[in-house]
């Protein structure tokens, strides 16, 4: 499993505020504290209240790789602090992310290409989220397509099946465990998959349990990789149980330790 | 998911001397408390340590029903133990256990139907434990075949794959949960399906969350029963939670209370 932490995001108040400040030290202890938790990619994203996405995306990649030195998912809906943020970085990036959209495909897979990039494809369109399996897999084939298309290989890709709130689109989850698992037979080889994971548990009083108990689930329908908080130690340590228990990291009594130690 | 409480077993040692002591308020309150917290069912099990089985299991069964009125799991290697059990229990009976070996499922499905009970059968025969899918696949065929020429109904029969533990067989814990989803498609209708839960984490520091896990990957596997410790409230919370997340239970923000309330 791919951990992708999801902290330093400016729509959290105090990542916010230190992304207006350019409180370099608070958002480096932050990309710190999640890679040494685990963590071995970084979301970094500007946030709703960011009144300048372009320059707060440098700013934001040049602050975080002065500190870690792991692949930076660079997340925002503007493709011009996509394209800053690209620039800027100097290790392996993913961009975050493109939808179905033709438009937007041919914009992303084209930045994904000029600056090697991987590139996360939300399995949505302009029509919105799709409300059944075979529409979201459908989407999935068309971005597939595309990117073939377009010479992006598909080891390239992370397809996100967008993981709704259970709150919201109960009876949906279990398809989106369907189309994680059916998206791999859709190519040659196959694309990764990932899913944005705390969606699952918004607006619910239980969010943690929720969050460990879905990505349980998703990981035995062969989840390549999850944005999600890396300092939820209850998470972490049902994510490696899973690792474990799915033969993909290997058990001794102290399997909880040794992969703690194995990170830092 | 139906839950069958496990806790009645002579093996551990306060309920193996309650059993010798014939203190019927120690078990009386540990069903009673198995129930409050869950449990659909119980297992009753005399231990290793009992020296009239056949006494012994009955004592349990009328003590056991004095207090609780759930169906109780007759859960001995004894074929007379499993009978005194069957003769005086008052409310559904589930036999645990036969294995596929031609002359157990001969006797088993015979006192299954006399005694209009339940049957729990277990993937091995006198071999042991097979050590890959089709082989455990193989074994379930030959149960439901059994079973259909000797006139049990599959809604009489669980299929129990045998759970290894992690440290022992890590390796054949996702082939035991793709037998749990393929075994539905051996029969029409499908038989159900129980696992013995505590056997994936026998012998590990982290017993619960093991536990809890792979009782998440199972239940999105469509696993129908457990045999498992309802005492134990993080894997209850779980396994809640994850029938939410597979639309089997209602979400609502206060769905682990809710679950409370309407068990007791």
């Amino acid at each position: 499993m791919f951990i992708i932490g999801e902290l330093i995001n400016g729509m959290y108040l105090r990542v916010g505020a230190a992304i207006l400040e350019k409180n370099a030290g608070f958002i480096q202890s932050l990309a710190l504290r999640q890679v040494e938790a685990g963590a071995q990619a970084l979301d970094v994203n500007c946030g709703p209240a960011s009144r300048d996405a372009v320059s707060d995306m440098r700013w934001l990649v040049e602050t975080v790789q002065k500190s870690v030195c792991v692949p930076l998912c660079l997340d925002s809906t503007k493709a011009d602090a996509v394209e800053e943020g690209l620039k800027s970085a100097q290790a392996k990036t993913i961009i975050n992310s493109t939808s179905a959209d033709i438009p937007k495909l041919e914009l992303y897979v084209s930045l994904a290409k000029k600056y090697n990039a991987s590139l996360i494809a939300l399995l949505m369109d302009k029509r919105g989220v799709p409300q059944d399996k075979d529409r979201r897999l459908e989407l999935a084939a068309q971005i597939l397509n595309f990117a073939q298309e377009a010479g992006l290989s598909f080891s390239e890709l992370y397809l996100d099946p967008v993981v709704l709130p259970v709150g919201a689109a109960q009876n949906q989850l279990f398809d989106i465990l369907e189309v994680i698992r059916d998206c791999k037979i859709l190519s040659a080889p196959a694309a990764k998959t990932v899913v944005g994971l705390s969606n699952v548990s918004q607006g619910t009083k239980n969010r943690s349990l929720i969050n460990r108990t879905f990505l349980a689930m998703a990981q035995c329908y062969g989840l390549d990789a999850a944005i999600l908080d890396p300092l939820d130690r209850d998470l972490m340590d049902s994510l490696v149980s899973a690792e474990v228990i799915l033969n993909k990291a290997v058990y001794c009594d102290s399997y909880l330790e040794a992969y703690g130690k194995g990170r830092t």
